[in-house]
């Protein structure tokens, strides 16, 4: 018999079907066990005689054969959709045994990192599930929305040959005979290959050796990155971020209504244009607000981010907001300085709920003024000749921008740690397992060999 | 004046409008001169006072006003969609200069190195820009499929704590204070989702440590990976290659049709149903038609491959056929010995044109046989220890594949050489470009070192 979709048992009532997953949970009455069976769309209540469940436990991979009956009106649970009906067990099949699980799946009172060390486990866990398929929909709307825009995908690569963005956080491989680096961001391919489709846009995971512990970074995470050419003015770009993130919202909330009702979440408020401030600006706001003064800082501390946010939302009803005119000191060689104000830049943030989301900018795309830049940053054009022939043979006027995607799923789903948001997390302790661990239990020295940092 | 795309110009006859892009080629006639001028959308031509095009040459960047006429009857170009009308220049803005490009980007008689040499000024050719586009498709496909047939995406790891699947071809990362890995393919990952989601796909960069240079082989690539449980029997899972396969076969028909003519290329024939074949009466097969005697190798050689799929393609009218039933030992330790001859597995390639371009098969979902296959095959279960929570705790019957992206698109266009499939390839001799031209140049010792193979 050809297996039912949980979600699609109401339609077959009165008719014998076959459902297959996992035991969410058994209760005995007397005689007669319930059985809640799990699959990915749904969760059905099955009625069964004591002499078919012997011995069958939670998380046990089952496969029921069964009558599809309404439930007694008493006996409804309007919490799930099937909460109508249920099914009378006449053979259950064993697909797979399951050891006692280390915890109740249905309400892990545990804390983050032992739900890490389990996550192939806990990641069956409703809510936590949730959280990837809300991850999903925004690379979906993402993607969707650049398509549409007459934007190109490409395939950006993760090996490159050299640390092109400076920053000492930037993974060594051992490439053959030579040194080789894990990407920190496709930048200079995504500038390349506007030369090439005008507009693109890539998916890509990037790589940071960031050295210490937060609940803000990652060692590797998914960047959604895109570049434009032929602008018209850096203003376009804030003006597709805008788009974007709109139509992500939108989206999470015509698909995603169930996850984000299983995870409390509320999208967050956002104006009909997302305001857009100086930096300097912003530093003069945070200073009237709470007398704390970061005026003449670079950038904006983790509590500023917070502060403007507030106020974003006090005076604009919006939860976003754009931070623009970052100093040219403190971004990389080829940021686009303002003509206005050579010491600041044409680029942006935009911070969500308290947090940089996205980070982006115009770019300088006059060939001589790149090496002029290059050597300016203390680096040598020669180590950038293959990214320059972009430049050498004609680029438009273009910028662009990156959303590191498990930080965006955390500000929307309000989550305390950007691991939650990380279906397999990598920081500094862990590679799905804490490193300490790993490398206690190995005693294969190729793979367990402490190294000494250089 | 608002930009206007080169594909749209034709409905604009008789309008004063602005068109940007690079200049493609020029003629002068006289006092007259004409421009190609290539957007991303199409090619234009344009009419120019002597005095407005002074200095301008090919490939630099242009933003021009003019009016949309009509062309001459005999002056027509049937091969342009834009053929029918030019523009008569009224203005001209130059975007960014370029120098005298290295070769004629139209017609480029030069060696696939040289081309990869100057690979960001050489994607701008037409035909190279097709490739990219119909690879694009290719991947936009697969995930349509899979999202219409309830499968869920998720992102995989590239960082990995060991060496899983085995094999030496693996490249090493210094991660902080330990050694971490770049992952050879999701595998585990996958198997792991399949405990969560059911049906999986996730679409990743992969890494191979290949120590030879052959026109099949990438060290980093694209793995189309799925993984699928519940399965009634491993035949399923060729079921959802060939429904992949076939999409992608008619996505290409519908929306590539101008890159395919680009790149005269035919999709590939396939018939009714593609042909699945054990290993052992391929090789049957083989001799009889070659006698060349390999009845006893325990895989298909490329010279076998390309002889099997001959034969599919006479008998069967399909230049795509399965090979099913690889020998036992030659498969990973997760791969399901076929209940009827255990030497040999439930497993199977999709060969297409004379190469494999799919693997995958039936695993074992059982937790204690996993645990002794993983002894088996010489491993530690401790090892595995993650992975292995997700068969501890219940796995259904699963399954998948994997689609080599690059591969594919290699064999669908008839290309001679994989590099030619990846935007910008890896291999033991190239990031970019040639390693020993960057390690030649490079002055600076942390970046150039040359190290000692281990």
């Amino acid at each position: 018999m050809k297996r039912t979709l949980i979600s699609d048992t109401p339609k077959h009532l009165g008719e014998t079907i076959r459902v297959s997953g996992w035991l969410n949970s058994r209760r005995d009455h007397g005689g007669i066990i319930f059985f809640d069976l799990r699959d990915n769309s749904e969760i059905l209540q099955i009625v069964c005689p004591q002499n078919l469940a012997e011995g069958i436990k939670e998380e046990y991979v089952l496969s029921i054969e069964g009558e599809v009956k309404k439930r007694p009106a008493n006996m409804v649970n309007p919490n799930l959709a099937t909460g109508e009906v249920e099914l009378k067990a006449s053979k259950i099949e064993i697909l797979a045994k399951s050891e006692t699980p280390p915890f109740d799946l249905k309400d892990m009172k545990v804390t983050l990192p032992t739900l890490l060390d389990h996550r192939p486990f806990t990641l069956r866990n409703q809510r936590i599930k949730a959280i990837f398929k809300v991850q999903q929909e925004i690379v979906d709307s993402f993607r969707n929305t650049l398509k549409k825009s007459d934007f190109t995908e490409f395939q950006a690569p993760a090996i490159v040959p050299a640390n092109a963005e400076g920053g000492a956080e930037v993974f060594r491989i051992d490439y053959y005979d030579y040194d080789a680096y894990l990407a920190q961001s496709p930048q200079l391919y995504k500038q390349i290959m506007v030369g090439v489709f005008e507009r693109v846009f890539t998916i890509n995971k990037v790589f940071r050796a960031e050295p210490s512990v937060t609940t803000r970074h990652l060692s590797e995470y998914v960047s959604l990155d895109l570049e434009m050419g032929f602008i018209d003015s850096w203003q376009d770009l804030m003006d597709v971020c805008e788009l974007i993130i709109k139509n992500i919202f939108s989206d999470l909330k015509n698909n995603c209504k169930k996850d984000l009702e299983v995870l409390g979440t509320v999208i967050p408020q956002v104006s009909e244009k997302i305001p857009r401030l100086k930096m300097r600006e912003a530093q003069e706001i945070i200073f009237e607000r709470t007398k704390r003064d970061n005026r003449k800082e670079p950038d904006l501390e983790p509590e500023d981010e917070k502060e403007i946010c507030e106020f974003a939302k006090e005076k604009y009803g919006s939860e976003l907001i754009f931070i623009t005119h970052y100093p040219t000191k403190k971004r990389p060689f080829y940021t686009y300085a303002d003509p206005e104000d050579e010491n600041y830049t044409l680029s942006f943030d935009l911070l969500c709920r308290g947090s940089e989301v996205v980070t982006g900018g115009q770019r300088i795309n006059d060939y001589e003024k790149v090496i002029q830049n290059i050597k300016k940053w203390g680096n040598k054009p020669e180590d950038f000749s293959y990214y320059l022939q972009a430049f050498k043979y004609g680029m438009p006027p273009e910028g662009g921008f990156a959303i590191g995607m498990e930080r965006l799923t955390k500000q929307i789903l309000d989550l305390e740690n950007i691991r939650e948001a990380s279906v397999f997390p990598r920081d500094m302790e862990r590679i799905d397992l804490r490193l300490s661990v790993i490398h206690k239990n190995e005693k294969d020295k190729k793979l367990g060999r402490k190294k000494v940092k250089k």
